[in-house]
């Protein structure tokens, strides 16, 4: 989930709604698992900082901690992610969201074969930015390969050309599918959000109405009218049933949320 | 789930089945929660010594060490539990089994307004036991009123007085039904097990068909050709499918699992 | 670790200190073991809410979401503790500080005995409060006793017949010398200290000296020129070694820190 | 420690000698910190099969399990590992031993400079080995190096490759004394031992005295008699003060323990 807008208590966006992230924890609906419980982390920012973040092994429902603190978040953006582990070890290195320097990456899917692939990938991570690799994931492992491709400078291209790179590796191997899932990404100011699978069925990813739009749609419902005009939230399922709320990202499609006009526009990766 | 028979691997019991407990604890089909993610514990007996606990907060189905140690450890009598806490936190001290001496205890399900009544229930542990009481959950306190009322010289009784406790007591502070749930606990020799609510409407509980007869009706299964005459399992659902293979225990029944003849007979709690 | 005073980023507190609590955790001087490595926790206040606690059963030193939060957190009144077990589990709910409403709880020492006692000092706090200790440790069985005597109402002499009655009760019992240790209490506004044993050679408390005295001592140390006047600190080990910075807090003592003039006075038990 | 000789409990090898491994946890005298609270492991043979592995981020003084375990464990050889990080997450995949099959391999000590020279020495890494990396640490890095020069071969050749290439490596980015440290490691039958660094300066390593020529030395000796003629303990620091009984390892040398004769050899890297 990533919420972008007026600044916000965390527990307002993480506990509040019907179908929560910490609900889906435990009650997925849309996911490729009903439960979520290996872990989870929140990141956010503060004060034109670098983002901080709190992540866990424990499962989401039952994180005293992350209660605690919450309640103490304001922030203008925050991103939340609640992990099922495809393999790779439940440690703290391997949630989501990853961070380096002012950015976010979160990714919701797998990169399919990639015990075989991982080394071929990895190799070709910048060296300057091989160390910093902290976990074991191919999430992280693909949030790298973009920041390689220049991530800070244009990041439609850059995770085309990640994506790009783990499709050719992956054929390379046999791999039909390499690519399965949706990723979002910020530097503390736009988030850009991704849907894409080699087979072109890719993961949920919805995005919220516009607030002005939805205000004309809903007029009583109280919230609406203290909600700031730039709000925006993208998450892999609906946080509750209100109607006209939530819009589907179209199958192999990418956008980016920003102040000013939001847009979004059809996405291929980018093949070495 | 209860395990009583010949020597067997752990790994065989918690890994193996279609159905295992470890498989319950991601997808639960009978229990109040799909997920029962808040911990888990095992514990064993071997050599006539005191029995062994391996406990932990983690979710069952993703800790290394259960699968590591599963595979080294044989026995005769092994009784497995996995959590979804009703409120009391997730820490060691609060996962089952339970153990005092020679004695486990495992609880599924809950006394209803425990916080209300949790003060009078653990003054009438008896003073001596009252310091051995490790956690803060309400199936320790209904274990050490059971030991308080004899657990070692008549457990059908001592449970019967424990439960008759806890409904006289909350029945005093206006619960309609605070009694609900199985018990299963052992001596390391026999394995007795308590399905009761206050209300009739009971957690489920089955015990395996005797292998004898299950071979009569499926000669093929490889399995039960191995298997031991007296091998007996005690589970909240059952492992697997095969026809005839479990058996629902009746509301408010209790049964022993011995060697010799078991036994199943109706159970009534005994008011103070 | 106590501080009062100018809202003040945590990790000024907690990471800057040349001998700062997380280093204590490690290379502690003065207390009762070198490590105390079995788990920490913070509570602060801010806007006039209750207090916020973060509490973990890792090893302070090597928690990554401690240093990520406590660079987020500002705040007038911080209460930081690191925890050496006596016996009781290493689990969060018994980490300090312990939180009761607004009323924050720390306690460095012992209560001896505790198990032969444990079940008389339980008894003796108040039924309204009894189903809301959470924990096992004597630590938070004192808080209880001294919120029973009236905590919120007069300090000074709620511990006093909270460690009144310990003694009493451990005497009772043949404990020579039942209580050993320093509290730290707090409602959000002012801080309470005890310094008191049975025996009269208690752990080490500290306080630290008024600002405007240290300004007059160390003209060119600049951190004393941006702290405010009413910054006060209660530790259990100095955090440097600035001359005239610290002051032992004497031998069966009590003191407060609160807005306008602090004090510190001789401290007696009250036995019941 | 590396232990081998006759079936042993775990628990006598770890709990009971007076200045034990879990002692060490706390109160270490020879090594870099005096505590090694960031996780633990131990790995075992039993029956022929691949070695099992109980490994923990809590401190090892504190893990309930590990007691249990502990008791329940009997092994003709067993490695026991308490983790100081020295930078790396404090993670259940970076601690130690770490397996391969069915190799272990412990590592106390350092690569210096690892973050600059981790991604040449990955690469230097078989590919068909690369992916079966689980960890971030120097240590498990060169495990894998040792495996890819032929470990399974010749141990001592191949232990000698990988340092030769961590100091290659090392010296071409400017790092002058880039290894540091003690080895061990087994195939289940040997166990081989490794003490060098670059500076000839390495941490403290020893092995036990033959027992038949310490019961000349100690006649009195209860525990002596008892004991496996082959039993032999290698280990970072004596576990007791019985003179005669522990032989430090020269600085730059290697020996093995095995079934037979064991022997004790100079050291030196072999650079590519």
């Amino acid at each position: 989930m990533a919420y972008s807008g007026d600044p916000i208590l965390a527990e307002e966006l993480l506990f509040r709604p019907a179908h929560s992230i910490i609900d889906q924890s435990l009650n997925s609906r849309l996911g490729a698992t009903t439960t979520n419980g290996d872990g989870f982390g929140i990141g956010w920012y503060s004060d034109g900082a670098e983002p901080a973040l709190f992540k866990s092994v424990d499962p989401a429902w039952n994180d005293p901690n992350l209660r605690e603190i919450a309640g103490r978040i304001s922030t203008p953006l925050l991103f939340a992610h609640i992990r099922a582990s495809t393999g790779t070890p439940v440690q703290r290195s391997n949630c989501h969201p990853f961070r380096h320097g002012r950015w976010l990456w979160m990714h919701n899917g797998a990169i399919r074969g990639f015990h075989q692939i991982k080394r071929d990938l990895l190799m070709a991570v910048d060296p300057s930015l091989f160390a910093d690799i902290e976990g074991s994931t191919d999430s992280e492992t693909l949030f790298f390969l973009a920041l390689t491709f220049g991530l800070a400078d244009d990041p439609f291209t850059a995770v085309a050309r990640a994506i790009g790179l783990v499709e050719h590796v992956g054929h390379d191997h046999g791999i039909e599918y390499p690519m399965q899932g949706t990723v979002a990404t910020t530097d503390g100011e736009s988030v850009w959000a991704f849907r894409y699978s080699s087979e072109g069925q890719s993961r949920s990813l919805f995005f919220s109405t516009n607030v002005t739009a939805l205000r004309v749609l809903h007029p009583d419902v109280e919230m609406l009218r203290t909600m700031g005009e730039e709000t925006r939230l993208v998450v892999s399922e609906p946080l509750g049933d209100l109607p006209g709320a939530w819009n589907e990202v179209p199958e192999s499609s990418a956008g980016v949320v920003r102040p000013g006009t939001d847009e979004i526009r059809p996405f291929q990766p980018i093949r070495p």
